[in-house]
């Protein structure tokens, strides 16, 4: 993998620079977060504003970006380091591969930046919140979804505008994270045989990201229970004739994420009712794609999935009825109750520590009703943006025995529904880069069609 | 894997309230935390405690223990659960898995408690010591090594005493651990060769944990620089002639962990220098592993191998002089910096969490001289008790150069020492339970001898 070049993080600064007209930002890498004893650790993940600015996961640094100055503060080195951790990186050389001014120690930053007045972001962890707290002399929100105000607000508000287009560097990234994710999935649907268990699956995809230095970009969804929209365990035993919903991307070794759903027939061939359901989701999906345009409103993708959807289920004769008046009563939701997709970058929802700053356009908000609420994104689509687009069909015993479906008890023919209990859920989700021209799917490697999912099987 | 059965915590939670003599306590399951913003979280790993006495990792749940009576506090369900999570366990379900007297809702815990002083003990982050704060009505300290008082501290005397000796049902746990940890071992070995990344054999070893729920039970070493001592990156290609050390260990479905530590080589054959210092090792190994017997105070068995690393350097001719003086001037510590082990049980460093109360016995203290300082047990073993055996060699540059060795100019031969430079670092680490009788090898089923390892790896 090619390094991204400190010309790109320059370039970044100076825009971001730009966007503040004077105003100073710091932006903490964050800390390690303890497992079950302090030198336990979670693997460090560093914030993504600081890894966007800076490129390298520095524990406990911060970045001053001060007018046309970035300098990077970084915590002194213990003594006893060069034993437990090697030899570290010096000042130096993190200067030349970031690009940064100048680099100091932690303990130069308050008096760096005293008596001026600071914008910052809320980090994920609270040690990290006190600790900004203190430099900066005010109190410092922590976690993801904070109301943020002034100086912070606009600092917000320049870092979306930044990450929402994807440089040429941040493509490379987020290419070398699809194509990791390839072999991922690939490495998963040979692993799978009726008898296996899910988590051996799970394993063959997750070494493929560990082999190369990266790390699943969200908790693994393998589960032959697709119904379950963020199924965290993976202790069943694959049986003849499931299918099974594999919801796993890469972060790559410098952060980038991907973020790919496929469903696998265990048995290496579609029932014709799993295949029925499986084109459909896949029409969603390519209609949903189609429409990645520049000037596009990403809330027009997800209602048009849910329709292509929803003719496709009164075609197949699950719900009776005129599609137009199904729609405006909420009967998407039924069984396509989540958003069709959301950003993606150095974040799997890219930005979604900001709350709906980076999804939602100024001025747009979450609908109130089922599903639509789901949505994480609503702005309008333009050149550089990422987006995932993932339709899917879900039979949810809380929603069709529930307050959601009663409303359909005469639309929904059960009878025909029960023809299709062999499928529980099916999701399929690619990642689209929005150009001047015609989408680019960063996942197109990974077959999709159901007779190329059987051979990439194989 | 055969589940723990209800009684033992049944049991476990009797012994700690008899320890208490009708103090109440309160101990906290803890909560997941967020990596890069709220909704992506690290994999939840309940507070070690809380899983010894209740066996389900259940996020933001909180066991009172308080005279006979054990009441378990859960969070009540989100209504979008079901269309997330699926289906979650019945509070009925988890009464019948954990055996305690009651479920029920967290919100009803402050009313439970109130008037009551309640002992409890440190979470390892912020938002759960803000919560047991808020409802204990008093201070609450997180993360590890926070100083106790009064009740608190008597509940972690408590939990000491029962922790320390390990039940069968944490023995049948801690076996399963060191059977994966087997199968981990053997799919690095057979992975390694020339012209792979660490990382490639670091994905074949933790797949093998994955694949059946496990996770590593710390961040995994697969260095070809084994003098880091907690190499953290796996970023090198592996050369031919190359030792790769692998310390790695699995942490069970259920939390209980194992630490191995293996040294392969490469190209399948040690050069004569590494197969002499390997054999240093193992001897040291040996000496450290039939010294666990009950009553034998384990900082002994810290000097015993620093003694067989010692007296076998001397016999290489890397030191001169006589055995005793060099250690009593601390030449241990050159090439050997750490301590020889510690505790090993749901925590890979066990109970660490409480500082050196679990590993230190009453009245005694770590040492200050370095390397000894790193010690991280020194207490009479008993029959239960399980700790690491892992003494090593490292050819350290910060310390060859540094304070340390300074004194030792003279007793070092440089020109002999350079005939090893083929060895960077050693370490051979088994699990090994006091019984009444030999010590038992958890990790016996890793080959350990060179030509065994060698065998293992083809």
């Amino acid at each position: 993998m090619q390094e991204t070049a400190a010309a790109a993080f320059v370039a970044r600064r100076n825009k971001l620079a730009e966007h503040l007209g004077g105003q100073p930002a710091l932006l903490a890498a964050g800390r390690p977060r303890a497992r079950n004893y302090a030198a336990n650790r979670y693997p460090f993940r560093a914030e993504s504003h600081f890894l966007y600015l800076v490129g390298q996961p520095l524990a406990g640094a911060a970045l001053l970006v001060d007018g046309g100055r970035s300098v990077l503060f970084l915590e002194r080195p213990a003594d006893d380091d060069a034993l437990w951790h090697g030899e570290v990186e010096s000042p130096e050389a993190i200067r030349a591969a970031t690009g940064v001014d100048e680099v100091r120690w932690l303990d130069a930053l308050a008096g760096a930046i005293a008596g001026k007045a600071i914008a910052t972001l809320p980090p994920q962890e609270d040690q990290t919140a006190a600790f900004l707290g203190e430099v900066l002399g005010r109190a410092v929100a922590p976690r993801s979804g904070a109301r943020l105000e002034g100086a912070d607000a606009r600092l917000a508000d320049a870092m979306v505008a930044l990450r929402l287009h994807h440089d040429p560097a941040a493509l490379a990234e987020m290419r070398d994270a699809a194509a990791i994710t390839e072999r991922a999935h690939r490495a998963g649907a040979r692993a799978l045989r009726p008898g296996v268990k899910e988590a051996a699956v799970k394993a063959a995809i997750e070494a493929e990201m560990t082999a190369v230095e990266g790390t699943p970009a969200y908790g693994s969804i393998v589960t032959t229970h697709g119904e379950v929209l963020h199924a965290e365990h993976a202790h069943r035993t694959v049986q003849e004739g499931d299918l099974l919903l594999v919801d796993a991307g890469t972060e790559n070794r410098a952060g980038w994420a991907s973020d790919v759903t496929r469903v696998y027939p265990a048995s290496r061939r579609f029932s014709a009712t799993q295949r029925a359901i499986y084109d459909l989701v896949l029409a969603a999906n390519r209609k949903g794609i189609e429409m990645v345009r520049p000037g596009v409103r990403y809330r027009d993708i997800h209602l048009a999935a849910a329709r292509v959807m929803l003719e496709g289920l009164v075609h197949l004769g699950v719900f009776r009825g005129a599609v137009d008046g199904l729609i405006e009563r909420g009967a998407g939701a039924v069984f396509f109750p989540h958003g069709v997709g959301h950003l993606l970058g150095l974040d799997v929802h890219d930005m979604e520590d900001l709350g709906d700053r980076a999804g939602y356009a100024p001025g747009r908000a979450r609908s109130k009703r089922f599903g639509d609420a789901y949505l994480r994104l609503d702005r309008d689509l333009a050149p550089g943006m990422c987006v995932t687009i993932e339709p899917g069909f879900y039979q949810v015993p809380a929603i069709l025995g529930g307050e959601v479906a009663a409303p359909f008890a005469n639309d929904l023919d059960n009878g025909r529904l029960e023809a299709f209990r062999d499928v529980r859920g099916i999701r399929l989700e690619d990642d689209v880069l929005c150009t001047d021209g015609a989408p680019e799917v960063l996942t197109r490697a990974i077959p999709i069609a159901a007779d190329d999912v059987v051979h990439f099987m194989s």
